[in-house]
């Protein structure tokens, strides 16, 4: 996921923000926001917008039945709008997505994989988690009682591997720990050894000082002369358990040389706190994120016109006009509305015959769309819980094309397991998806193997799935640079006179199904606050 | 928890550990050992002893069918053992409980409370984590199908509260991720500076200062200049989301004074790696962790004899003969065997009439018990996740008598929750335990309406245990001083003629369930051996 690195200064005020809310609907759309300048972390994200009157009598189109369109169609259509979404696909969801065993897909140019993972194992090739900050999607899945699982997202018990550095830790696979607790032990010691020395200006006051060597102790696991020699929580050599010596105390491990650490390079995986968007508690539906899906679907399925590709979007001054095509008919047909929410990605909408206005146009020109990979590896057992005791969680490598390996957090203990083998990005997405499904299957073993042994054999099945190769995404997320977030973000969140946009890429939360939600409750207001005016 | 603080030195070799294994049975035994030095976290702790031979014609009487007891039972009667259990509570498991509708509780010298949580809700209030590294408890949810889940032990949106701190921040409600990011944000900072500017001598070569830089300004999100001014990471004022600024790019959130958070002591909760026992992956039964207890009394059941409350032990050159009393029906009887394995607390063993040893009884002197209480508070909304977004995971309190605040890890977005409202060990505990169940909870409810304005209003019903006060326990775990671990923890782990101990105080992983079953299998290796030769 793109982080939100790109965030500005944001200069909306208090009194702005209010008095946008106020416009939107009724009381409870201002408490929300309320809530949001009052009590931290609540947003006025977190729940549909709270919209007045009736939609009776205004027809509206939605352009895809992805999440964003899904989100729209529930919302209006209890508004009373007359509601039709048209969907290229044989099913909704959009990228929200599971492969299981029959699951089809030909990526352009490639050969038709078919999964073929046992009954009960998946893989979520689309989006796969859902943070706890990301109130609008577990709004959905509290809505439809979707029940859900947590995500392992962090493992210090996981492990690690670096291949293209220096020093003796390159090439050797370390527990996640070790790494964590010997840096910010060493750092640690350096600074508590300086501060009470007078060495280190810490700008706090004689007896803070104190305190603050205190917290350095306690973070770093400091002995009494503030050295770090390491600490039960980097694991033992062998674990302590029962008898007197036999394991006993165990044997503790022994912590790597500073110089080393700091060459390995392995902390890049270190951060004070995760990012926002990667933190506890996270989730996945049980069973697969399709859950979510599904749950849409149960509720608008019956508005959803399946298998129908646009061809043709056309504007007058009294509604929006479509021409599209049954792909599994070969019929051709035109519908109309009053206004139509478009939820096409921009990197699909754009190759198709539209009469944007030009600046539209350019706007959408504008937005790039990131590669993105993913593949599923089916293992006959789960060596590395079994073996190694890692439940969940990611392993890293910076070996080419792979990223990370991510386990599996659901059926612990079971038998079988779907590992997601590589989760890969930008050019490196590229280049891995140029390969067939088998050559990315024996790249995505042969880095496995190197940091698990057992790996290759007890590799059954793979399936993978390139997001930029697949004909109604053409991409994973959209990706805003800064610049065409000032100029062409803004224009795309205004309509094209009956045409508005929604989907992850209009919003601040690209590449997460909460993005998708979100635009989609903007642009739902905006619409009903045109209609009732 | 006891932590593992006192463990000393460990002066166990590699020869003398594989001459250990090797003479305890089979070839998989010393596998295990050999994976034991060869692979990090792997031990010979990880699968019971694998013993050659048989049990046939030997008769083993085991005292208490808690989890170590039943360990030994479902071994040993594999190995052909006659075993018999007695069981002075009507039900197996020991401490490794589950309240729920119905659950009774009859403390020492107190009133009886009956458990009146809805149908599907509960409390462990014994037991009621397994960490991803107590492999010998995995061992068991694996062989007995025991279906896991997540416990999520660290939940950084989590809020902590101290008032018996200084500054500002005392008495605040803060959530745990602003004070991990702040607190590394700004050492990071100070090390950065120091280090780039030369004020602050690393010990590391010019270009691994750069490196460490390089990581510094990772780990605490600095800015270009190196300086610490908050990260997304921490929270936001308002969370990012749809819109160009409604919310669009979200209102980041402001640090907190570096003198501020030093002084307020909140970074108590920050430490590189969690310790060994409190890392990921944590995990619960579903349902309960009496999950565990029914899994062994399905295969052990029919060995023990419940209700049985053991009066007297006597021992001669041929066997142990013990009494007991049926408290059901008054009736007494007296049991023999050639064997036993005592897995008794200890508190409750040295009350009881036993011809040990006078060693053996001053050992038993030397091993203090742990007061613990817990209290489990249903609320009628799960208020945390739905108003705070706070799914699991602990919220910290310096509140006498609290420590810890925990939300329930199941029912994700469920109507109802059981959520623990206090975890206590040591003096503190004692204290509260000195009150009625009703006193209890209205401190607990006091404590937590300062965190949660919520808590009193979603109040239903309550369930407390202070373990010290339940008559076969007396205590919640042992406690060994450094010293009796030297001098008395030896001993016990020898027989004392024919009786062997066994149990979470004849570990190094006192407290824990899987310090139950690992004491269970040293000790069977032991009585096996001697059997055998």
């Amino acid at each position: 996921m793109p982080a939100m690195t790109e965030l500005p200064g944001a200069g909306v005020t208090r009194r702005h923000f209010l008095e946008k809310a106020a416009l939107l609907g009724g009381s409870a759309m201002v408490m929300t926001a309320l809530n949001a300048w009052g009590a931290g972390i609540a947003s006025m994200t977190s729940a549909p917008p709270a919209l007045r009157g009736s939609g009776a009598g205004h027809k509206l189109l939605i352009l895809g039945a992805g999440v964003a369109g899904m989100t729209a169609a529930y919302e209006m259509s209890k508004l009373g709008y007359q509601v039709t979404i048209l969907e290229a696909r044989a099913f909704g969801g959009g990228r929200c997505q599971t492969a299981r065993k029959g699951f089809k897909l030909t990526e352009l140019g490639g050969e038709e994989q078919e999964c073929k993972f046992d009954e009960g194992q998946y893989l979520n090739h689309g989006p796969w988690r859902i943070p706890f900050c990301h109130r609008s999607t577990l709004h959905y899945t509290k809505t439809f009682g979707i029940p859900l699982e947590v995500l392992v997202n962090e493992n210090d018990a996981s492990y690690a591997r670096f291949d293209t550095v220096k020093g003796p830790l390159a090439g050797k696979r370390v527990r996640q720990f070790e790494v964590r607790a010997d840096m910010r032990g060493y750092t640690s010691e350096l600074v508590a050894k300086a501060a009470t020395s007078g060495k280190l200006d810490t700008g706090l006051a004689k007896d803070d000082v104190e305190l603050f060597v205190e917290y350095l102790r306690g973070e770093g696991y400091l002995e009494n002369d503030l050295s770090y020699r390491g600490t039960e929580g980097r694991g033992y050599k062998v674990n302590p358990g029962a008898g007197i010596d036999d394991p006993g105390p165990g044997v503790p491990s022994t912590p790597y040389a500073f110089p080393d650490l700091v060459q390995s390079k392995l902390w890049r995986m270190v951060q004070s706190v995760g990012t926002f968007d990667q933190q506890h508690t996270m989730f996945q539906p049980v069973g697969g994120m399709d859950r979510i899906a599904k749950g849409f679907e149960k509720h608008v399925g019956h508005l959803i016109k399946y298998n129908a590709e646009v061809e043709r979007i056309r504007q007058s001054d009294g509604g929006v006009t479509v021409d599209y095509l049954d792909t599994k008919t070969g019929k051709r047909s035109t519908i109309s509305a009053d206004y139509c929410l478009c939820t096409i990605p921009v990197s699909v909408l754009r190759t198709i015959d539209a009469d944007f206005s030009d600046t539209y146009k350019q706007a959408m020109a504008l937005l790039s769309y990131d590669p993105v990979c993913k593949i599923g590896l089916q293992m006959k057992r789960r060596f590395w819980e079994e073996d190694d005791a890692i439940y969940g969680g990611h392993v890293y490598t910076d070996a080419p094309g792979i990223n990370l390996i991510s386990l599996p957090s659901s059926g612990w203990q079971s038998a079988k397991g779907v590992l997601l083998g590589y989760y890969m990005f930008g050019a490196d997405a590229t280049d891995m998806s140029g390969n067939t499904p088998a050559e990315r299957t024996a790249i995505a073993l042969d880095v496995g193997q190197r940091i698990f042994p057992q790996y290759k054999e007890n590799f059954e099945t793979s399936f993978s799935a390139s997001w930029h190769l697949i004909q109604y995404n053409l991409g994973g997320w959209g990706n805003w640079s800064a610049e065409a977030r000032k100029v062409a973000y803004p224009v795309l969140n205004k309509p094209d006179r009956r045409i508005y946009l929604a989907g992850e890429h209009i919003s601040y939360i690209g590449g997460w199904q909460a993005g998708a939600i979100e635009s989609a409750w903007h642009q739902i207001a905006q619409i009903h606050q045109r209609v009732a005016a």
